[in-house]
C-alpha cells in the first residue's frame, strides 16, 4: 500500500493530490491515507499538506549510492562486496546467514532501515530509514578465540577516529565500545563470533551510527541518552563519505593489528577513551561492582582499582560513571 | 532397498534365504543382493552365508535404549532432553540447528552413526553405526567468552575419569583434549562456541568415543593411530552404561567449575595429562614450534619452555611429542 501511494506521488511530482482522490484510487478511507502518509513521513519522506488542496511530496529520503561508494573506496577487501538492502530485520542476522553460505572477509551488509536492530545485552537498536549507517562486516581474523575482545576495541577506535577526522566532533570511547559525544551515545557496536575450539571461524562486526537523526526521530525514552552526528554538528553529515572513510580506517587498523598485535591498538584506544581515571560501577550477576578505572590489560579487560587498593579486571558489562553513593 | 531386505530377514529369523529367492522378491540381481548384504555387514549386521543354502541373519547391531538410559540418569539437566537419531551428518550440526530453535542446556543429541562426523582442524571423524557414542551436548555456561578453553579441558577430564573408572584402562589426556590409550586415540572432542561480544551465547560440546570398533572397522590409514575401548579392553563395553556415567561425571565437574572456578579442573587435568614434562612440537602458521611442556596456565594454554629457557604459551594446535631433530 505504501508503495502504491508513493508511485502515485512520483507520477504526480509537484502536484497536490487530495485525500479524496487518493482514497478513491487506492480503494481505502481518507483516514487510512492519512495514516500511510504519517508512516512515510517517519521514513524520511517530506509532504506538504494544504487544506482543500491535499498533499504534495516535497522530498524523498536520501539513499546510499552504492556504485558511487564502491568507486571511491580504496580498500583491498573491506566493502569490496556490498549487499545493500532497503530494509532488513538486523544486518547482523543477514550477515550471519551470508557467512554460512560462504560470504568472504570484508563483505559489507548495509541497510537503509533495520526493523529489529540489536544492541549489546539484548537491547534494541533504533535504526530508522535513511538516517544512519546500519551495517555489518564479515571478518575472518587470523587470531585465536580469546583475542576477540581486541577486535571489539579496534572497531571502536576506527569509528571514533573517523568521526573525529570527518566532523571534528569530540567523540570518545566508553569501555568497551560505546561512542559518546558529551556523554550521549552516537553509535553501537556489536560483535558476534563463532569458533571451533580456539579457532575463530568468523566475526560479524555490527556497527550502527546515528548520522542524521533529529531529536524527534528518537523514541522519547532514549532522547536523553542518545544523540546523532547531525544534532551535535548542527548540520547533516554525508553518510556515503562517512562510510568510505570508516571502511578505510577500519581496514588500515585491522592490518596494523594483524602485523603488530594489540599494543598499537591499545595505545589508540586509551588515547580516545573517556572511561579511564574515573569512578566506575557496573551491575554483575553477583551484584553491584565499583571501583576506579585505571586502564585496560593486554586482553582488553578493564583494570579497576577497588576500595581496598587491590586491582580487579572486568571482562564485560555496561559501565556507568561515578560512585553509587 | 536395505530396509526391504532387512524386513525379509526379520520375517524369516533362523531361516536361510537364497540369493535367488531374494533377488526375485526384491526384483534385482543376485549381485545387487550380495552388495546390499555387504553394506549391512559394515553397519554391524552379522550374516551367515552357506553355499547352496543362502544367507541367514545371525544378529543385528545393538541400539541404544534411550528410555532405559533416561531412567538410569541421575543428572539434573545433562541428558534430560535427548534427541536420538539412527543417522545424522554430524551431531554438532544437528545441535547447532537445535540451539537456534531454543534447545535448552543439557540437551543431548546422539546418533548411532554419523555420515560426516567432524574432528578438530577440519578433520573427519569416523563414526560407524552402533560402534561408538557419537554425541553433542548443548551448554549455556555462565562464563565470559575467553574462558571457553576451560570447558574444552573440562570435557576431556570428565571423559578420561569416566573411562578410567568404568574400564580401568590407562586413558590419558593429550593437550588440549585428545584422549589416548598407549599413544592411540580413543575419542575426539570438538567444542563450537557462539558469542555476542564477551557474552557466551552457547557451546556445543561434540564428543565421539570409539567404544566397540574393531581394527577392521577403521579405515586403513588411521589403524596405526586409532584404537577403541573394546580393542584395548579385549571385550565389548556397554555403551549405555558409559553414556550414563559420562553425563553424570560431566555435569558434576561442570557444577564444580561454576562454583569454584578453573583451579580444581586444572588440577584434575594435570593429573590425567600425558602431555606435560615432555618435549613437544607443533606446526603453526609461522612454522614449526618446539619446546618442553611444563604446565598449563589459568586460561588453559600450554606453557612451553623454549630452548633459550624462556617460557611461551601455546593456545591451540595439534601437538606431537619428541623433538624434531
Amino acid at each position: 500500500m505504501d508503495e502504491q501511494l508513493l508511485q502515485i506521488f512520483e507520477e504526480n511530482t509537484d502536484k497536490f493530490l487530495s485525500g479524496e482522490q487518493l482514497s478513491v484510487k487506492l480503494g481505502c478511507s481518507r483516514t487510512a491515507i492519512w495514516k500511510h502518509i504519517e508512516r512515510l513521513r517517519q521514513e524520511g519522506y517530506v509532504f506538504e499538506a494544504v487544506s482543500r488542496k491535499g498533499y504534495r511530496m516535497i522530498s524523498k529520503p536520501e539513499k546510499l549510492d552504492i556504485p558511487n561508494i564502491s568507486s571511491r573506496l580504496t580498500t583491498e577487501t573491506f566493502g569490496r562486496h556490498i549487499r545493500y538492502f532497503d530494509e532488513v530485520d538486523s544486518t547482523n542476522n543477514t550477515a550471519n546467514a551470508l557467512v554460512k553460505e560462504g560470504g568472504v572477509e570484508g563483505t559489507l551488509i548495509i541497510a537503509e532501515k533495520q526493523t529489529a536492530g540489536r544492541g549489546r545485552m539484548g537491547r534494541q537498536w533504533h535504526s530508522p530509514k535513511g538516517k544512519g549507517l546500519w551495517m555489518s562486516l564479515i571478518l575472518k581474523p587470523r587470531i585465536p578465540l580469546h583475542f576477540t575482545p581486541h577486535l571489539t576495541l579496534l572497531v571502536a577506535v576506527a569509528l571514533c577516529r573517523t568521526i573525529r577526522q570527518l566532523t571534528q566532533l569530540p567523540a570518545g570511547i566508553k569501555w568497551p565500545n560505546d561512542l559518546l559525544i558529551d556523554g550521549k551515545k552516537i553509535s553501537g557496536i556489536l560483535l558476534e563470533s563463532s569458533a571451533e575450539e580456539e579457532k575463530l571461524h568468523h566475526v560479524i562486526a555490527g556497527v550502527g551510527i546515528s548520522v542524521n537523526l533529529q531529536a524527534e526521530d528518537y523514541p522519547e525514552e532514549i532522547r536523553g541518552i542518545a544523540t546523532s552526528l547531525a544534532i551535535e554538528a548542527g548540520k547533516e553529515v554525508n553518510r556515503s563519505e562517512l562510510l568510505v572513510h570508516f571502511l578505510q580506517e577500519l581496514e588500515s587498523l585491522y592490518k596494523v593489528y594483524h602485523e603488530q598485535g594489540f599494543a598499537p591498538i591499545k595505545l589508540l584506544w586509551e588515547a580516545l577513551s573517556v572511561s579511564l581515571n574515573k569512578a566506575v560501577r557496573t551491575q554483575s550477576p553477583q551484584g553491584l561492582k565499583e571501583g576506579f578505572a585505571v586502564g585496560i590489560d593486554d586482553s582488553g579487560a578493564l583494570i579497576v582499582r577497588q576500595e581496598d587498593g587491590s586491582l580487579t579486571k572486568w571482562y564485560s558489562g555496561n559501565i556507568e560513571f561515578g560512585a553509587s553513593s
